[in-house]
């Protein structure tokens, strides 16, 4: 099933990606010259709105099909100090999948990696997909930070949302929605599915930004590099529907899918898969100069000046800003 | 009130902060050497846990003192297009907050400044602490990268949790737990919250970074930076209490403030205030240093070469990390 790797040699790859091994850089050089077919697919929600369930019935539909793909699924959780699957392993419906030659399942904890989780899984996808992987599911715990820079990886983001989590939507609080190319709206069993979806939408029809890539990069650039490739037409925007799913009761599954499908078409015509492409590979770039200045600029600085600024300004005599302008100024670049 | 900024100086100030004009870095660099004397308290916690009406209790508690503090509620939410106070406006509980002039009330929205919302945050306490606030409360929604920055921002860090709000405790999968010096139970009057107290001291019980600082840290820099103030023995520890509240029924607001009390006398007496002073100085200096670094490589880097290597790595000729290798070499450090 491998163009370039075995199942084994994977495994202990990503345990070198995990572990910020350097000499991984050099297998991932090769790979990722030989990466790009996969289709990959971001899954994001709130802790409870059952996001685990869904990455594990989706999979199981994709293997059910004539001529089932190769799957992976990868479940990042930053909290977590575990990994290689010790917490999936546990989570009874995926037990199944566990038994099938043709999924891959990890899950990863945040350790050394440069640039931290984003870019460790950024890596993992790029093995995974030189290994022959034909989708990959990345699940993200939390909504933060990390889901928007795992969502630069993924080509297609779900949001995976419950009905009546609280008194207010919880992708609407936690700012979202605005990567979401499709959202789910799971449990749609309950009673009170209705008035999560119809919140949903009037959250959709308020955003300006929705169906178009997020405006400003707080995390991988400064805003000026961003949307350089330029912009959809607001009339040629994709319009993330809302889907409702029953994961537990495997109602909505061939939705989704059908969803997801459309939402690769999209960015087949429209372009925007390839200004996705453009903005990811620039983001990456930017996130790994960035540490490696730092790096560098650290080992450059001699030990007692930067000891003694960083007390200066824990002692409040300056200001750490002023600090950081003297550290630049000492590295005299 | 006021020693060195009016209210009206101050809020102009937090606008000129969160717009990241260059401009207010002079104000603040005089502001910083002033400030230092206000009690930081940051409070978070998952979406529907009732932080906000916590923090309104929690101000109203410390106004009704004899000799009542100046105290200053700063909402930051990353995800809201909104600033200068237009969401706390519209929560009941707060209204009699915004007709005492005690009482500094302003929401965080994130937008140019340099080093993101954490960075603007922590300049917008030195200003609320140089103008005289006693107790400046931090309130953030949501649970992830952005909790730590801010944690760091804080001296005494309180994670909400309301009872049953899922089948896994939210606070454990987010992994906020282990920022937390104190830990409330909110909505006490649930049935269901011994539950959720048993499961979060088990939580507390199993983390070995419970009460330590992090080990380490992903985002403001390389894990060799910190702790090099060292650590506290363990059993010198502090041990976060689960406090049960209900701030709807204002019960259990004075056993909070006392914990925090306790929290903060332990900081002065077992030097681990002092540290976190200094590795929080550190992590800034490294954040700011970390984006100067970035601006002053892109202006000097030729515009076409930086182009040409995001194409290569878009078309997958390259992978993005040698990308960025040849930008630092291009760079002549």
């Amino acid at each position: 099933m491998s163009q370039f790797l075995s199942r084994r040699d994977l495994a202990r790859l990503i345990t070198r990606i995990e572990n910020g091994e350097p000499d991984a850089q050099t297998t991932l050089n090769e790979l990722y010259t030989h990466a790009g077919g996969a289709r990959v697919i971001g899954i994001t929600g709130a802790p409870g709105s059952g996001k685990s369930t869904l990455v594990a019935e989706l999979g199981r539909e994709l293997r059910a099909r004539p001529n089932p793909p190769q799957v992976a699924i990868v479940a990042v959780d930053p909290s977590s100090p575990f990994s290689g699957g010790a917490i999936l392993g546990d989570r009874i419906r995926m037990r199944d999948l566990f038994g099938d030659s043709g999924v891959f399942i990890r899950s990863m904890a945040s350790r050394g990696a440069l640039g931290g989780i984003a870019a460790a899984t950024a890596d993992v996808v790029t093995a995974l997909d030189a290994a022959g992987y034909n989708f990959i599911l990345i699940e993200t715990v939390g909504a933060g930070q990390l889901e928007v820079d795992v969502a630069r990886i993924a080509q297609t983001v779900i949001v995976v949302e419950a009905p009546g989590a609280g008194d207010e939507v919880q992708a609407v609080k936690a700012g979202i929605l605005e990567i979401a190319d499709i959202i789910v709206v799971n449990k749609a069993d309950r009673e009170d599915v209705a008035q999560t979806v119809s919140a949903l939408q009037s959250a959709l029809d308020l955003s300006p930004a929705n169906g178009a890539p997020p405006s400003q990069d707080i995390h991988h650039g400064p805003p000026e590099l961003t949307g350089s490739a330029g912009a959809t037409p607001a009339d040629e925007r994709w319009k993330p529907p809302i889907i409702k799913v029953s994961a537990l009761r495997r109602e909505g599954i061939d939705e989704l899918l059908a969803a997801a499908e459309q939402h690769h078409e999209y960015l087949e015509t429209s372009g925007e898969g390839q200004r996705r492409t453009q903005r990811r590979a620039e983001a990456d770039i930017v996130a790994r100069l960035r540490e490696l200045l730092l790096r560098h600029a650290l080992a450059q600085l001699p030990p007692h000046d930067y000891a003694r600024l960083v007390d200066a300004a824990a002692q409040r005599a300056i200001h750490p800003a002023q600090a950081a302008a003297a550290l630049l100024a000492a590295l005299h670049l």
